[in-house]
């Protein structure tokens, strides 16, 4: 059966970058071959960056090695800037993600270079990325964070996500994605502006989002991106981690209960929850200090849910 | 400015019900008064119960009569019977809820009812009230319990929620509601059963839902709902309690959040959410035993937010 929704596992890069206590290579490998295993087809394994800033980072290319091997896996990984593109290449990733922040004075924070700089980045990484044979290029996608607003500057605007989403397909991206970076997303913003993207670069140019559960709204934020036709939803096992660069946001959506959402609609994300949820086991032995959030490893699935998944699909 | 949802705050009633720890009277009075003055319009004072089975519930009466007493605020009350319905009417209150389960096995284990029996009983409350001189009658509404499935009964079928809708409203109450007591509710059941209850008894006899955090999906369902047109929302403030003869479930939606969430997306609920976030130091103080629930009061409102308010404000 196909698979209506993806879900994108960020927890081993999203999740572990903001946490203290460093996660060992063979964990990693563990966490990532369980998480394929209870059937998550796209894990980001880890980013590109400069390794002194995030040593939790430092094994990704042997992370993406290990990743490769699982078949029908999509390995993503993170990049800031060439370099990491280039490392990203060497590695084999399936996926290449590069973040642009849609507020400047956050993209200057973070990664000390301007919308223009950023953009001459994705230009770079294309013309790399284009000289590998057709069937070796990893996918690219742009990432735009603070696509909902930035804690530094405030409201963003909608044309400035808009233009910045056409300048970086021009330079080379495949897709544009919109990262709910600081959680000041609503869903009423959520349709808003992925229609707005959608109406200026087309509906296959923007299929997932990144949203965070800084203000409680995360899954709702999530269901009102489905329903502007949104397919992608990133997501971290136990809700490990955020944003460590935007002051006060924390807190991606939690893999387990978007799982149990996505399918309680009767939505196929080809993943089992019930071995889903004993993944956690690996992160509650290897990190014991760290709190692991969600619902549904708690209350459970619901009795009677194969009625409910099935109520709605005749209801469709 | 007209309200756009009406956010009913059942903290009194269905939060301190569910608790072990007694709230003096004087004390449920300031909570009551101090989100009246936030700008909440709508308030479940308490519930015209068998008080020896809820002691918490042994002052009701008293909090009718302070409530009525506040400008423009719906005094609302639950009753599980004639009985209670009678105390309510004495008592003042100017809405009173009967809950009906549609798990007949809920209703019995709740309140030693089945359907045809609670039907009965919605009738001769309607007689009850139809006995008072008409701007004296209360608010007459129906509940309907377990509407999204039951922790004994497992799913339970539209079909027995819609007849149930129809007999309830045939037996004098002037609405329904639909209650996810148990937690079961996704986005897609709650559009799906929304939609086909107003098809069944029409639009203006469904306007609000009470709606648990069970499995983290309240305010998601409670989004789902508003694109159905509904536009009275229950809520607890600090997400106080749950439903404590349904085994498991817990955690009404909180207060703070779901106003949060409704004001950023450019709907009004006249709720001032920095007077409402300050009422939690009356139950900090009070209740110091009870962990208190929400995002906003931690997070705060995002940078910039009478921006991305005004920006759905000229979507629409």
């Amino acid at each position: 059966m196909a698979v209506d929704v993806i879900v994108s596992e960020v927890g081993p890069r999203d999740g572990l970058q903001s946490i203290d206590q460093l996660l060992d290579l063979e964990t990693k490998k563990r966490w990532i071959t369980a998480e394929a295993a209870a059937g998550v087809t796209e894990i980001e394994v880890g980013s590109f960056v400069n390794y002194r800033l995030l040593p939790q980072m430092s094994d990704t290319a042997a992370l993406v090695e290990h990743a490769r091997q699982i078949e029908g896996l999509a390995v993503a990984v993170l990049v800031p800037n060439l370099r990491g593109a280039s490392a990203a290449i060497e590695a084999g990733a399936s996926k290449i993600s590069i973040p642009v922040s849609a507020s400047e004075t956050h993209s200057l924070n973070n990664v000390r270079r301007t919308h223009a700089q950023m953009i001459d980045e994705v230009r770079n990484i294309r013309a790399a990325i284009n000289q590998l044979p057709a069937a070796e290029q990893p996918y690219f996608e742009a990432g735009i964070a603070t696509a909902f607003g930035c804690t530094l500057e405030g409201h963003v605007s909608l044309s400035t996500v808009q233009r910045l989403a056409e300048q970086l397909l021009e330079a080379g991206a495949e897709e544009v994605g919109l990262s709910d970076t600081t959680g000041f997303a609503n869903p009423a913003m959520i349709k808003n502006r992925i229609r707005a993207v959608h109406n200026t670069v087309g509906r296959d140019k923007l299929t997932g989002v990144h949203l965070h559960n800084t203000r409680g709204l995360g899954l709702t934020n999530a269901f009102a991106a489905l329903d502007e036709g949104i397919t992608t939803l990133d997501s971290s096992l136990a809700g490990l981690g955020g944003c460590p660069f935007a002051p006060g946001a924390s807190g991606n959506i939690v893999t387990e209960d978007l799982v149990f959402m996505l399918e309680s609609m009767g939505l196929n994300t080809g993943i089992d929850i019930d071995a889903l949820v004993a993944v956690r086991s690996i992160l509650e032995s290897a990190l014991p200090a760290e709190p692991l959030y969600g619902f549904i490893p708690d209350a459970s699935v619901p009795l009677g849910w194969s009625d409910i998944r099935a109520e709605h699909a005749v209801a469709n």
